[in-house]
């Protein structure tokens, strides 16, 4: 199926050129896939150029200017009415617009989520978009959510949370039933603060919800579950610890691997195995936060994302766009606030 | 300077024989210290003669008998009053009673916490002892705390984690004005749930905290802090996710390095450095969790601590001990609460 995705070509911290280098890699990964850049266009045109691009590949990247690039820390409220012509309002335009079915940015996610939350709008009963991602773990990957949109929740929230989360994985894994569990500090019933225990009592017996019961942190990687839900605060906190650690551990063992003569030689001959590992160990392998709750597909690449990562973001944009995951959100949430027979 | 150690043979999922052996381990870096193990008094009999003690060494170590053990998995109300001739019971009332300076457990957390509060005490204007252990950085170690032990909180309790935090750290590490920060998903004034904004005002200017303003998870193992301050829900599931991924990572190296008969003839040359590696990777590195806010020392070892892990927990609490800490943690806590002038 043929989609047309808008990319924030001026988003994230590496800027325009890994950007361009991702936006190739999923071209060429995905022969349905064409993209309409927003951002600074002369710049944008000396980048592909330097690519020597077959005409038929060049065909499926439309260029639209954009002289204006938000700032990965300015705050997200003044910018939205103040920078309409910014290369992130004008890709989220694109989908509100019918343009594009999905837009991706490495930018602001702040102000990519206020700007989203204005042109698409949000899903009836959702206040604010939730954003998730997928994290390695040893069956496979686990989807945890929400990673900090929304900070004081409530357990009407992380109920919405679950629905939205079990939906996605069925849409974007293929899973049946989408096993969900609340991440909390221990499997007992009185164990948890007072929005876990009473987030447990609405999904318990829930008929949208596979619910699984609690986890602690520790099993989260276990696999064991296709969906953990919590806070924003708690899944930020969870997410970037865990990110912070990988990047510790990885600079251990490049030291390791650099102390003396023999460990240099050993690092030599283990320089695959490494590389690989690196990799694994990368927490933008399974980059892209999808924002769940709008009336639109939007997501979120990793600032640091290098050219491999952004490609991954738009990837995942573009199968939530054929799955018409957005869709499917909407008729679950309609659902959710319809009364029960 | 002398100090007599309370040990809870019995306690943590690889039992006595592990315990003995970390109790030696301690015993021979520490000429001035002894130890009264409680627990099965043949059965760590048995243990100890099969180290082949010499006398002068034996005598460090004293047997007092036990013939219960509280289980990891029950719940503690139900053996706080029950089972009052448990090793664990009997471990903390030595402490209580003056017989000991400070107990050592690898058993269940709750039973440890509620059995400590019941014996020892809280200080004035604690309610719960705050559970603190140190993690590995770039720098050295960060404490972070609460790990669990409060898990609803009011900012009044997160201002108490970080004097006795202060106090804990000044201690044990020797140093002047230890820098505090509050864990929250971004580093803005307006950014966090209402606790840490709350708590960021009791801290700002606070003329006994070193207050250094908002970290981001991943900046924990930055080393930037001496301590990072949380509610207990939020710091276990950072500790428990940070130990998950470690464990993870530790599993993917493991297989990486046997995939075939390159990789094990490289694994094979790079063992020493790979032995390594896992003792930085191990969760159990800075083993030893101490129960602030007691009157008196309490050192939680974990679980599935093995021999050399629970050494360093019994060393941890003779640190304390011989630092008189639960007695400076009680002069900062009445400065706190008389009224200021």
């Amino acid at each position: 199926m043929q989609i047309n995705l808008a990319i924030d070509a001026m988003g994230g911290d590496l800027g325009p050129r890994t950007n361009i280098a991702g936006v190739l890699l999923a071209l060429l990964q995905d022969p349905l896939l064409s993209v309409t850049l927003l951002g600074n266009k002369q710049q944008l045109q000396t980048l592909l150029l330097q690519h020597h691009l077959s005409s038929e590949f060049a065909d499926r990247i439309h260029l639209l200017a954009s002289n204006d690039t938000i700032g990965m820390d300015e705050a997200p409220a003044s910018v939205l009415r103040s920078r309409k012509n910014s290369s992130m309002h004008l890709a989220v335009k694109q989908v509100a617009e019918g343009r594009c079915q999905g837009v991706v940015s490495g930018g602001n996610t702040g102000a990519l989520m206020l700007i989203s939350r204005y042109y698409l709008g949000m899903l009836p009963g959702v206040e604010r978009p939730a954003i998730s991602t997928a994290i390695p773990t040893y069956k496979g990957r686990t989807y945890l959510l929400d990673l900090g949109a929304n900070i004081d929740c409530q357990p009407e929230h992380l109920l919405q949370f679950a629905l939205m989360g079990s939906v996605m994985v069925k849409r974007i894994e293929g899973k049946v039933r989408p096993s969900v569990a609340l991440l909390n500090v221990g499997h007992e019933a009185i164990k948890g603060n007072s929005l876990v225990k009473a987030t447990a009592q609405l999904l318990e017996g829930h008929p949208s919800v596979n619910y699984f019961g609690y986890i602690e942190g520790n099993e989260v990687f276990s696999g064991e579950v296709d969906l953990v839900v919590c806070d924003g605060f708690t899944g930020n906190i969870a997410l970037k610890t865990s990110e912070g650690l990988a990047r510790y551990l990885s600079g251990q063992i490049q030291d390791l691997f650099h102390k003396n003569l023999y460990s240099r030689l050993v690092g030599l001959m283990a320089r695959p195995l490494l590389h690989k590992l690196k990799q694994q160990m990368d927490p933008v392998r399974y980059n892209g936060g999808s924002f769940l709750g709008l009336q639109g597909c939007v997501v979120k690449s990793h600032g640091n994302a290098d050219a491999k990562g952004f490609s991954y973001a738009i990837t995942r944009a573009a199968t939530e766009a054929r799955q018409g995951l957005a869709d499917q959100l909407q008729l679950s949430m309609q659902k959710l606030n319809s009364p029960q027979k």
